[in-house]
Protein backbone atom coordinates (compact mmCIF):
# COMPACT_ATOMS: atom_id res chain seq x y z
CA UNK A 1 0.00 0.00 0.00
CA UNK A 2 1.16 3.38 -0.63
CA UNK A 3 1.18 6.81 0.85
CA UNK A 4 -2.05 8.70 0.13
CA UNK A 5 -2.75 12.01 1.57
CA UNK A 6 -5.31 12.35 3.79
CA UNK A 7 -7.13 15.44 4.60
CA UNK A 8 -6.46 17.32 7.76
CA UNK A 9 -9.96 17.34 9.83
CA UNK A 10 -11.33 15.54 12.26
CA UNK A 11 -11.93 11.36 11.52
CA UNK A 12 -15.75 11.30 11.59
CA UNK A 13 -16.01 7.36 12.13
CA UNK A 14 -15.27 6.33 16.06
CA UNK A 15 -13.37 3.28 15.43
CA UNK A 16 -11.33 4.82 12.94
CA UNK A 17 -10.64 7.89 14.54
CA UNK A 18 -9.43 5.50 18.16
CA UNK A 19 -7.24 3.56 16.00
CA UNK A 20 -5.03 6.52 14.58
CA UNK A 21 -5.14 8.06 17.83
CA UNK A 22 -3.42 5.51 19.64
CA UNK A 23 -0.79 4.81 16.27
CA UNK A 24 -0.13 8.59 16.54
CA UNK A 25 0.34 8.93 19.85
CA UNK A 26 2.82 5.83 20.03
CA UNK A 27 4.58 7.60 17.40
CA UNK A 28 4.16 11.27 18.69
CA UNK A 29 5.25 10.27 22.04
CA UNK A 30 8.61 8.50 20.85
CA UNK A 31 9.43 11.51 19.05
CA UNK A 32 8.75 13.43 22.10
CA UNK A 33 11.20 10.86 24.15
CA UNK A 34 14.25 11.47 21.06
CA UNK A 35 13.70 15.12 21.11
CA UNK A 36 14.23 15.62 24.95
CA UNK A 37 17.13 12.90 24.99
CA UNK A 38 18.95 13.74 21.85
CA UNK A 39 18.66 17.97 22.50
CA UNK A 40 18.40 17.70 26.23
CA UNK A 41 15.11 19.57 26.53
CA UNK A 42 12.66 19.62 28.92
CA UNK A 43 9.42 18.64 27.90
CA UNK A 44 5.68 18.31 29.34
CA UNK A 45 2.59 17.07 27.10
CA UNK A 46 -0.89 16.85 27.55
CA UNK A 47 -3.45 15.41 25.20
CA UNK A 48 -6.60 15.49 26.76
CA UNK A 49 -9.46 13.42 24.98
CA UNK A 50 -12.47 14.95 26.07
CA UNK A 51 -15.02 12.61 24.86
CA UNK A 52 -13.72 9.94 27.78
CA UNK A 53 -11.92 12.49 30.01
CA UNK A 54 -8.80 11.25 29.69
CA UNK A 55 -5.72 12.55 30.15
CA UNK A 56 -2.63 11.66 28.65
CA UNK A 57 0.68 13.06 29.98
CA UNK A 58 4.50 13.02 29.60
CA UNK A 59 7.33 14.71 31.21
CA UNK A 60 10.53 14.38 30.35
CA UNK A 61 11.71 15.41 33.57
CA UNK A 62 10.56 15.12 36.58
CA UNK A 63 11.91 18.78 38.41
CA UNK A 64 10.27 20.52 35.60
CA UNK A 65 7.89 23.10 37.14
CA UNK A 66 6.26 25.79 35.54
CA UNK A 67 5.72 27.48 38.20
CA UNK B 1 22.17 9.12 2.35
CA UNK B 2 20.91 6.21 4.15
CA UNK B 3 19.17 6.22 7.67
CA UNK B 4 21.84 5.40 10.25
CA UNK B 5 20.78 4.18 13.77
CA UNK B 6 21.78 6.87 16.29
CA UNK B 7 22.36 6.87 19.66
CA UNK B 8 19.77 8.27 22.21
CA UNK B 9 21.59 10.27 24.19
CA UNK B 10 22.23 14.25 24.03
CA UNK B 11 24.40 15.35 21.16
CA UNK B 12 27.40 16.89 22.95
CA UNK B 13 27.73 19.16 19.80
CA UNK B 14 26.45 21.96 19.83
CA UNK B 15 26.09 23.19 16.49
CA UNK B 16 24.46 20.01 15.54
CA UNK B 17 22.24 19.81 18.86
CA UNK B 18 20.94 22.85 17.70
CA UNK B 19 20.48 21.54 14.07
CA UNK B 20 18.70 18.68 15.61
CA UNK B 21 16.52 20.71 17.66
CA UNK B 22 15.42 22.60 15.10
CA UNK B 23 14.48 19.76 12.72
CA UNK B 24 13.33 17.70 14.99
CA UNK B 25 10.94 20.80 16.60
CA UNK B 26 9.56 21.11 13.27
CA UNK B 27 8.25 17.68 12.94
CA UNK B 28 6.79 17.14 15.84
CA UNK B 29 4.94 20.29 16.06
CA UNK B 30 3.84 19.29 12.57
CA UNK B 31 2.59 15.33 13.92
CA UNK B 32 1.21 17.65 17.32
CA UNK B 33 -1.31 19.36 14.81
CA UNK B 34 -2.27 16.46 12.93
CA UNK B 35 -3.03 14.49 15.99
CA UNK B 36 -4.94 16.87 17.72
CA UNK B 37 -6.84 18.09 14.57
CA UNK B 38 -7.39 13.91 12.90
CA UNK B 39 -8.38 13.14 16.07
CA UNK B 40 -9.90 16.11 18.24
CA UNK B 41 -8.02 15.78 21.10
CA UNK B 42 -7.03 18.98 22.89
CA UNK B 43 -3.20 19.64 23.49
CA UNK B 44 -0.96 21.29 25.34
CA UNK B 45 3.19 20.98 25.03
CA UNK B 46 6.15 22.68 26.49
CA UNK B 47 9.66 22.46 25.80
CA UNK B 48 11.84 24.44 27.74
CA UNK B 49 15.20 25.08 26.45
CA UNK B 50 16.89 25.48 29.81
CA UNK B 51 20.73 26.87 28.02
CA UNK B 52 18.79 30.06 26.67
CA UNK B 53 16.51 30.32 28.83
CA UNK B 54 13.33 29.73 26.11
CA UNK B 55 9.91 27.96 26.38
CA UNK B 56 8.19 26.77 22.89
CA UNK B 57 4.60 26.48 23.75
CA UNK B 58 1.93 24.77 21.68
CA UNK B 59 -1.81 24.75 22.45
CA UNK B 60 -4.03 23.04 19.76
CA UNK B 61 -7.34 24.93 21.63
CA UNK B 62 -7.66 28.29 23.17
CA UNK B 63 -9.65 27.22 25.80
CA UNK B 64 -8.46 24.18 27.07
CA UNK B 65 -7.77 25.35 30.50
CA UNK B 66 -5.89 22.95 32.77
CA UNK B 67 -7.08 23.79 36.08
Amino acid sequence: MGKAKIEMKKIEDNKMRNITFHKRKRGFLKKAIELSELCGKQMIIFIWDKEKNKLVHYQSNPDFNLK
